[in-house]
């Protein structure tokens, strides 16, 4: 482990540097690897962000967006330096075998053990790109509107838009200074917001499965087989039902197969972990999941059962 | 018009003040009402808060808020100064008649127009709160929990949690400093975002009649006399929709009764306050509305109408 002002110091002395985050990007994996990018090239040097997975559709009103290389495995690319984002060096996909460069991994995640020499890991930032924002200061490299925008972006979609209780005073510090530099939050949450008719059109099919239960302290979404099938993404469908009042725990049950159902809870306040365990599954107090293999009606009234059982106690 | 700092010395100069803002109070009115009165207690001054209506009973978990007091017609009260904030004094309902005092007005409404010597407008300001974290370093109050706790709420409430065109860098570093006075985010937004069951399952009925139409461009949700009335509230169900990709026009119906209908209209770019002009409404660019005195489905037709043709224009 190494602290920021050396990972500043690496990236200074760096000409040329290829920079990738996890597969199945989130808007924190693109938005600290294009801020870097940008800062980088500002600073000078030769930077390019290789991803190697699909790129959600909803994060491309970044700036750079376009410029995100998809590599092939049977690439070779040689540079100073690989700058792993967002992750540790076992998520990078081919990334991880086709460059050839001495790594500096920056992250957030307290699973980050540091495998490599050169890694900084921050768990109490809330965003690789509040690492990122920290990071540009020691170098000396100003905000741009471009830069700011990615940074923006990083921050609001791994803090839930700064309502998720890893928003910390510092980061919307950070989030104040990016606004100094030109961006639009209505604009940023718009753009990433939206959803195509047919995810809505789902989530309206699902929100009528809406049942309440243990006396209003729960409330569920099931869908069978058919609905779940239709479902594009379920992101979203849960904090429809967790606003309820009176809910403690929401659930969300999907049936992806005949005889194998995926239970995912929220919680305010009872530890869902614990009932996601009594399944062969686990998580943490507030958010847990678990794979039942049990026919969607067996499953429904199991998990209807366990958070009846559990909300008694 | 008087300056901010002016504002400040009034208040130091009071003894006992009388707090009020807006009926049909929202959560900028409360929580900078809220936060006066606990700055102003802790400066050693007598202080309360008058509000002539009803309280939601979303901002209930303010600190104080059982202490609002609902005036009646006949009270008679005197103090140094009334306070009125995030309004001018044609908005406070019997408040106005019963308190016998000077008045002092602070305001973020660009209507403002300051019919009392002592108001002091900022237009530019997100919220009422954001000016009373101005005015409360100006009186040297330090924020402490409860005072941040009401600041924050206001400023997140006047800004959709920070994701309007209105939050401003100096928006997000108050409420940076808010966060270090002990706000807990997730509280606030967990809190005020619940919603009743019926609420809920009113809004998946409404959102079970979406239609989109010219081409894609237009959203819009149709609520008859029996729906319209089984709502106990409509906020929130337009931007289900508004976040639909392609969509630059949402459009929420509604019927109160036979023969009358309300239509609201928010855009993403067309001038929607044309189209409710055309109706004899009116509104923003983005955010307009009008009655319609015509029966739901003549309604229904003559709006969609109207939005497919101005899309085509």
């Amino acid at each position: 482990m190494i602290e920021l002002k050396e990972a500043a110091k690496i990236l200074k002395a760096a000409k040329k540097i290829a920079i990738t985050a996890h597969t199945n990007p989130d808007g924190d994996a693109i938005g600290s690897t294009l801020a870097m990018m940008h800062a980088l090239k500002k600073a000078g040097k030769e930077a390019f962000v290789l991803i190697d997975d699909e790129l959600p559709r909803h994060l491309s009103c970044l700036p750079g967006f376009n410029e995100i290389i998809r590599p092939n495995e049977t690439d070779k690319i040689t540079a100073d330096i690989l700058l792993v984002l967002d992750t540790a060096t076992d998520r990078i996909g081919c990334v991880e075998k086709i460059v050839s460069a001495k790594i500096l991994n920056i992250d957030h995640h307290v699973t980050n053990k540091g495998e490599h020499e050169a890694t900084y890991v921050d768990a109490t930032a809330a965003a690789t790109a509040e690492i990122v924002f920290d990071l540009l200061k020691l170098m000396e490299v100003p905000l741009d509107i471009d830069i700011a925008n990615c940074l923006y972006l990083g921050m609001a979609t791994d803090t839930g838009f700064f309502k998720y209780a890893n928003t910390k005073s510092r980061t919307l510090k950070a989030a104040a200074d990016c606004l100094e530099a030109g961006v639009r939050p209505n604009e940023i949450s718009e753009f990433t917001e939206q959803k195509s008719f047919e995810t809505v059109h789902t989530m309206v099919l699902a929100l009528n499965t809406i049942e309440l239960f243990a006396n209003g302290r729960a409330a569920g979404i099931f869908l069978d087989e058919e609905l779940t099938n239709k479902a594009e993404t379920t992101e979203g469908f849960i904090d429809q039902i967790r606003i309820i009042e009176g809910v403690d725990i929401a659930v969300l049950l999907k049936c992806k197969k005949a005889g194998e159902c995926r239970v995912s809870m929220r919680s305010k306040g009872k530890d869902v972990a614990k009932i996601a365990e009594s399944f062969g599954g686990g998580g943490h107090v507030r958010a847990a999941g678990a794979t039942l293999k049990l026919p969607f009606d067996e499953a429904k009234r199991t998990v209807i059962d366990a958070i009846t059982k559990a909300l008694e106690d």
